[in-house]
């Protein structure tokens, strides 16, 4: 040991403690390869048997098992959770090189837009699914006919203002062939579908953007066209791939969506404009910038890194969006009104009829993001 | 083995591939029991010889080369970096039992408005660093005297609305004792305890709720007073506990507070208040919830699981949010105006606003959520 070394140095004193935390971390790393190697054959395994990737049942068993023993161990069983779950969705994305495919005579797929960035998704993921896969794009429409000929599956993944006329635009199809859309709205280009097409229709909407780095566990919302029997086929590959299947009717959807991203897409655009034009500082906002305010500011500021048009589709895709809008203009002029008045009572009151709505939610909610913005700030460094 | 297993039977070849996973996790869980008993071992060491608890250089170091490691073991890099960045956290959790003193001599701490949530838990952590901590809460005044009495620590935390009549109401204070808030408005707090204390006073801003687990990496804004060679202990007290220090301006801090504070929160509660009055079904909306819609909810959401008189406090603070306000109004409106006319070209000119202004923060933070709701999602199941 360096003689400059005392007892009295906590260098000398955390030396031999640091070794011991890296010889561990070494073997932490040598069992995290070993257990890839077992979920790997785990995966070929589910792929061999047409097995849906992720099943709750089992990463729940696992987990409640591990958390018992860490319990005797010692050790926080939160920690031990929160570390078993980061790996198995490493798992889930190391097993997704290949799925069985859920169409016994496979087939051909056409993807319409299978050149943008998610129809490249399902390009990809109906290829390794051992589909025969063909893309429709602007340039290919002279041979459209030839391209979706023999097809079991037209899927139309194009931006949602063209959604409607690209559908109406397609030569006719294979009796039996499903026509399908993943457009973020759904009555409308539903209703195309089922007046172009007389075979097999089917509404998707995925959840997700294309920059995500599987689907499992990611939601697609069903809406329901005609010969549903026809297309069991389909939504049995998207559980296969690890989505989780929801049903709803177009309407419904629509309405649903014009709140939880038209308005919400909206509010972040106004925030983010008012920063811009206010000429805020980011470099300092983010100096001051504890994980629940960077994370704030990043919601709104990732709106920016996307793509303009598509986002402004989505603001506009709803007819029903202007009496929303107007409503939550007034209710912003309002509430801005009690801020510039200085009435603490009339905000709080505000504040109370939010409290009463998310109710127990909101607590819960409180609850998620601060397990979140733990990990968030687990990034800091 | 079951008889009616066979090898076309894929339980038959799950179990022992599972029964393989089983083993391998339960010596993970062992792996970290271990390492924890280490870094308690590190924690004590830290604490004896008053060493920071968060040592960014050491973690990237240790990060640095367990990614390494893992490069050549065949798993992913980014899963090591996270899992050993989940288990750093536990550990500075778990090295939080105890703090050493910055102060040599000790010293008795006041904490004015001490039951509070956010006092409450300064109180702890200044008991737990061996300061002698006493509280003076509104039924104390009579006694207020007494109580302050040789105190090296005036730290007031009490709500927004009355830090400064409180901080007037203090009898006068040792003359080295430091007078200090945590007010989340720093101005007129400091304005007030330089009139009346002669002493170290000092200005502080945790950018963080009491519902925090620990304050390491967790950002502390420091606006100097006065005498700052005689607060040098407490700050260092701060690093100790793991905080990141940010010297700001009061004025300037107040500035930037208003826009990632004030005009955020009224953001939301706008949001949050149109969702209610929509009579929006939150069930609903939720089971269409992928990860990024889910966090969008939860950070609307989150607002009205917590104090209505300190969030409307917090937008009611500054006397310059009327005009930031106004301005914020108004681009509401404008923006509500083009998404109404359906003007698609205008909205894309707004975004490129936000674009510009954000510039290469945007795929940041685009890349930065993305790992944040992948972590989301391993939540689900």
């Amino acid at each position: 040991m360096d003689k400059n070394h005392t007892a009295a140095d906590p260098m000398a004193a955390l030396a031999p403690l640091r070794a011991q935390i890296d010889q561990i971390d070494s073997q932490l790393v040598q069992l995290l390869a070993e257990r890839a190697k077992v979920t790997a054959e785990v995966g070929r395994v589910k792929q061999q048997h047409a097995l849906p990737l992720y099943v709750p049942e089992r990463e729940l068993a696992l987990l409640k098992a591990r958390r018992a023993e860490a319990e005797v161990a010692g050790v926080s069983p939160e920690l031990v959770e929160d570390v078993l779950r980061r790996v198995m969705r490493e798992s889930y994305q190391t097993q997704e090189t290949g799925f069985v495919c859920c169409r016994p005579q496979g087939g051909k797929v056409v993807v319409v837009g299978g050149a943008g960035a998610l129809g490249q998704r399902f390009v990809s993921l109906f290829q390794r699914s051992g589909y025969q896969v063909e893309v429709l794009e602007h340039h290919d429409w002279p041979r459209a006919t030839d391209i979706l000929k023999d097809a079991c599956l037209v899927l139309v993944a194009v931006p949602i203002h063209v959604t409607e006329q690209v559908i109406r635009q397609l030569p006719p199809l294979p009796e039996h062939c499903v026509l399908a859309d993943i457009t973020s709205i759904k009555a409308a280009p539903l209703a195309a579908m089922l007046e172009h097409h007389t075979g097999p229709v089917l509404g998707l909407h995925p959840m997700f953007g294309p920059d995500i780095s599987n689907i499992v566990k990611q939601v697609v919302v069903v809406c329901h066209g005609r010969q549903a029997e026809c297309y069991q086929w389909l939504l049995k590959q998207f559980s296969v791939w690890g989505a989780v299947l929801t049903e709803k009717q177009a309407k419904q959807h629509d309405d649903l969506m014009q709140m939880i991203q038209a308005m919400r897409h909206f509010s972040s655009l106004v925030y983010g404009v008012h920063l811009a034009e206010e000429q805020a500082d980011l470099q300092q906002l983010l100096e001051l910038s504890s994980p629940i305010y960077r994370l704030e500011l990043a919601m709104v500021g990732r709106l920016f890194a996307q793509n303009a048009e598509l986002y402004a589709d989505i603001m506009l895709s709803s007819v029903a969006v202007t009496g929303l809008l107007q409503r939550y203009q007034h209710r912003f002029n309002q509430l801005s009104h009690l801020l510039a008045a200085r009435d603490k009572a009339g905000l709080m009151a505000e504040f109370a009829k939010g409290q009463q709505f998310f109710g127990e939610l909101a607590p819960q909610f409180l609850q998620e993001s601060r397990r979140l913005l733990q990990k968030a700030s687990d990034e800091r460094s």
